[in-house]
């Protein structure tokens, strides 16, 4: 019987675990709380048991597993060492070294969330079949990953596809909270399109179906305005697409992906924000017709647990 | 004893080809005219010729070859396809397919010029002792490189490392030649710097050094102003040094390498100009004070043969 991973991935509230064939099946998946306490000395101890626990349910011995893979919100060495990890009270620890032991010794990987969930999506998800993929993440911030040849770059100080900070805005004036300014994020996050909106309806006096959401008005709000076509709406998304484009148009004269895949929260508009991002994404790639499609993500809070699983199979 | 390895650099006036021990050392290097007539058709057969003879003088057989690298002047298909290559009069060939015969079967392996530069400098150049770097040249364009893990990162489409074609300045109007506008290559290459500095000259009325160049005003004329202290050449490197700075900025928020190696004729300004980039490249990589170093490159024109070489080493 082939041998099975473990997918782990670590956030600040819950840990998402899964069991998986080496065939990218997933046949279980679970959560356990984050215990921030104390440093978050228990993390690890927490998921090794519960990972113990499931595996007595299932009648899967140690010996069974190829490996787990660990995926962590912040920046990860080369070696495996995490520096400092905020959301989970992290500090100076090598959790890939920490968790074997736990685990029988098995063989444990450890990689970026952000990295880690676009290997699940080249894996199983909206990248499936390619090799060589950038996932972008539109959520409360703007995560990136890039799989080149099946593996992350994860860059050799831990910026690999910190796609999020990219300066695409000379006229930006707010700071980022990455303390740079004019970072994609600030524009194309769902915090930033609401932002953004909100920008627009201060700047202009055109009537719009956005007023009515005021202040408190979300990046899907924008969203279902534009999709409606509500004109003040509309030149959001354009903006924030004409940033996106930008961005991915200079990814792709990088690492030149066969595929970028759009994830997060902000990407549930489906194919309206792939078009949105495309027609910049195309003029400022002019150099060649033949680049990188835009594609929708699959795999969802779950693309963190595959990619995870697959780091165990290198 | 070791074998060793070939490197040729295709040119549209000559082919550079050079031999060298896997250690590195340059035996020999020399040049051959391209001979660009009937669709480049002879290119091939006269450098395997030239090879031989020069083996001949210098008592290697064949056998003692471990292979031979090739760069050349366009974008190269995974498979070694070239469609076209515009400076040779190339069309639908796979040149390393049709010197491998020429050099008695040794195994040929091929590249863009541009991407095995960069090899070459991280072989033995400016990135010597890294395996992750970034070159970039400025020249009569902006080339560029991206290698990770010793290895070229030549994309899918063949557009890995374009980064002279990154968009940078929405506010230009000219086109740029890859039917692009805003492209980095607009701004940063020699071209670009001259071009700059005839805008600043006729924008303002400023007395300057420059002004004594009138229009036929060069990149080294700009810099060896700026300089001396020119006020308005320093200005024109402001603005260079900004847009280099946000694309190199952006490039190691993709692959984060450990060095950026600057090479091409506007290096040759030295120091300087990795002052002038540092400043905006610090600026927009605010989110880690840790990331790559901006170094200058060291093999000038043969940075071509021995990335070519190094294709060899695998």
């Amino acid at each position: 019987m082939e041998k099975k991973c473990i997918g782990i991935d670590v956030g600040g509230t819950t840990v998402k675990i899964g069991i998986f064939e080496a065939s990218g099946a997933l046949l279980e998946k679970w959560e356990v709380p984050t215990r921030k306490e104390e440093g978050g000395k228990y993390i690890l101890s927490d998921v090794a048991a519960s990972i113990k626990e499931k595996l007595g349910q299932l009648k899967i011995n140690l010996e069974g597993l190829a490996g787990a893979g660990l995926g962590v919100p912040g920046p990860v060495m080369p070696d495996g060492y995490v520096e400092v990890c905020v959301n989970l009270g992290w500090k100076d620890v090598n959790p890939k070294e920490e968790l074997s032991p736990l685990l029988g010794g098995i063989p444990v990987f450890i990689g970026n969330d952000a990295n880690v969930a676009a290997l699940g999506e080249m894996w199983q998800g909206g990248g499936k079949g390619y090799s060589d993929i950038v996932m972008v993440t539109l959520g409360t911030g703007v995560g990136g990953g890039v799989i080149i040849d099946e593996k992350i770059i994860a860059g050799k100080h831990g910026l690999g596809g910190e796609i999020g900070h990219i300066h695409v805005r000379d006229e930006e004036t707010e700071h980022c909270n990455c303390g740079g300014v004019g970072c994609l994020e600030q524009v194309a996050s769902a915090t930033g399109i609401a932002r953004e909106a909100k920008r627009m309806m201060a700047a202009k006096a055109d009537p719009s179906e956005m007023r009515k959401f005021g202040d408190g008005i979300t990046a899907k709000d924008v969203l279902d305005c534009a999709k409606a076509g509500d004109k003040l709406a509309v030149e959001v998304m354009e903006i924030v697409g004409h940033y996106l484009g930008v961005a991915l148009a200079q990814v792709a004269l990088t690492v030149d992906p066969e595929a970028f895949v759009i994830g997060g929260g902000v990407s549930k508009a489906g194919q309206y924000i792939i078009d949105v991002i495309e027609k910049d994404y195309r003029k400022y790639t002019a150099i060649s017709e033949n680049k990188g499609i835009l594609t929708l993500a699959k795999l969802g809070n779950d693309a963190g647990i595959y990619g995870a699983a697959r780091l165990v199979l290198g």
